[in-house]
């Protein structure tokens, strides 16, 4: 599998690919893929000429407490997965290569960063609008795919691409799961084996109130105190949020209608994991 | 000359420009063009095969009392002078065509906004920043054209398109004078005849503090000194800012050197006229 580190180069391989009228994708990942990442990849491959999968832990993104330095890495691994699933190559840039020691600008939206994850992780949103801005520019993909279990991420994406007019198609793509219905996640890999078993709560209970709110009940109120009860039942869960918002706007919705996003994230041990459905 | 509104329409002719192997400027305005205009478009159009003038008087950049609802416009004239100066086509888009109900992107630098212009305006390199980035992607210029009279917003530009990975080159054209040496700007029409008379103190004030530094002056004190005392002798004058910056990073510098901007922003009346040299 091709790598490259360089912003020039890639530029230089992405315009050869488009004079040829080769049609480009981007997948923009942190790396140490999991299935969920190939089903993004294989879906651009089907979809698209030419796919990049961008590999770039963004320090931006991470809050000072957070996990940067220990979040997982392993490039020969992911290579091995970009190959199987049919990417073309791969962006790896260094921290420097992505932000010189003078960088100042940022790329921010007023609404959708400030429920939901954006609560706890104040400045997360900012370092992920930012970093996609930049990799948009850099790779200028006709598509770019990212998957919905970050959810909020993907609304607040698709809202960035309206506002700032890229041209670039968002394509998302569902959750993918563990047997036990575990959303696919790199930071699953931080959880010792009775952590493991632990957070299967999370979609468990997610999968509960989903029936819930197909026999009738739509007071978003007594669905996330069902959802609190189910998951406080796991005495290594602490609930960071459960919300219930408009996929769109991310604001709180009182009354589950179709396109409400239902979504939590809970902490397992040290281990922050997220997870969500929308109702339709 | 043609005129487009339509983002979806100005694509489209860039795509088939580009297809045909050509390259295209953009000369992003608020209208009401003046020589110094003039002098961006031009330098375009001798640089480029196609040059789009944009102009767009953005709500984003003004503050809430300022002249947004006065800002001069005549969209008949400025066709004249695009048509005169080589322009291919002018991009006039509504604000609705640019703003959606739903937007709340916005693109802010975090060093090099908070000096000069953007003490007394705290949103307006926001504004700029914001609708600079929508330019670039609607317009996806080879080259985009700023005076250097603007020069912290030349600075602020060239470093978000470092920062954010545009593929765009930024090219800058010297300040176009009046005879008497104001220097030209769309807000000149609101001075009555007095207080016109009254403008040419500014450009006055600075050209004798060049001299100063020139005969071995350098430091900042007493240069800022200098030309608030030539500044108050014109009555109908009230200073906003006298500064003396680093060129590239806005920094306030205490010993003028190579590449120090020397910036003033000076009420006359109800007029906020800028002006500024760089020492070099």
């Amino acid at each position: 599998m091709k790598i490259i580190n360089n912003i020039k180069e890639i530029r230089k391989q992405v315009k050869d690919w488009k004079n040829d009228g080769l049609s480009v994708a981007l997948v923009p990942t942190m790396g140490y893929l999991h299935e969920g990442h190939e089903s993004l990849i294989k879906k651009a491959s089907e979809d698209n000429d030419r796919v990049i999968v961008s590999i770039f832990v963004n320090p931006m993104q991470f809050g000072i407490n957070e996990d940067l330095s220990t979040y997982p890495r392993n490039i020969d691994r992911d290579s091995d997965i970009c190959e199987k699933n049919g990417a073309s190559l791969i962006f790896n840039p260094s921290v420097e290569e992505m932000y010189t020691d003078e960088f100042s600008t940022f790329v921010d939206l007023n609404n959708l960063t400030s429920g939901l994850c954006g609560k706890s992780r104040p400045t997360h949103f900012r370092g992920v609008c930012t970093v996609v801005s930049k990799l948009f520019n850099i790779v200028n993909p006709d598509k770019a795919y990212f998957g919905q279990k970050d959810a909020q991420q993907l609304s607040i994406i698709k809202q960035m691409v309206i506002d700032l007019n890229f041209d670039i198609e968002i394509v998302s793509c569902a959750i993918v799961r563990e047997a036990d219905g575990l959303a696919k996640s790199s930071r699953n890999t931080y959880l010792s084996k009775e952590e493991r078993q632990a957070a299967t709560i999370i979609n468990k209970s997610l999968k509960k109130a989903k029936s819930l709110i197909k026999g009738g009940e739509r007071d978003s109120k007594k669905i996330i105190n069902f959802i609190k009860n189910e998951i406080s039942k796991e005495p290594l869960a602490k609930i960071d949020y459960i919300s219930t918002v408009d996929n769109n706007t991310i604001k709180s919705v009182r009354t589950i209608e179709d396109g409400s996003l239902i979504a939590v994230a809970v902490f397992i041990g040290n281990t922050r994991l997220i997870d969500n459905f929308i109702y339709e």
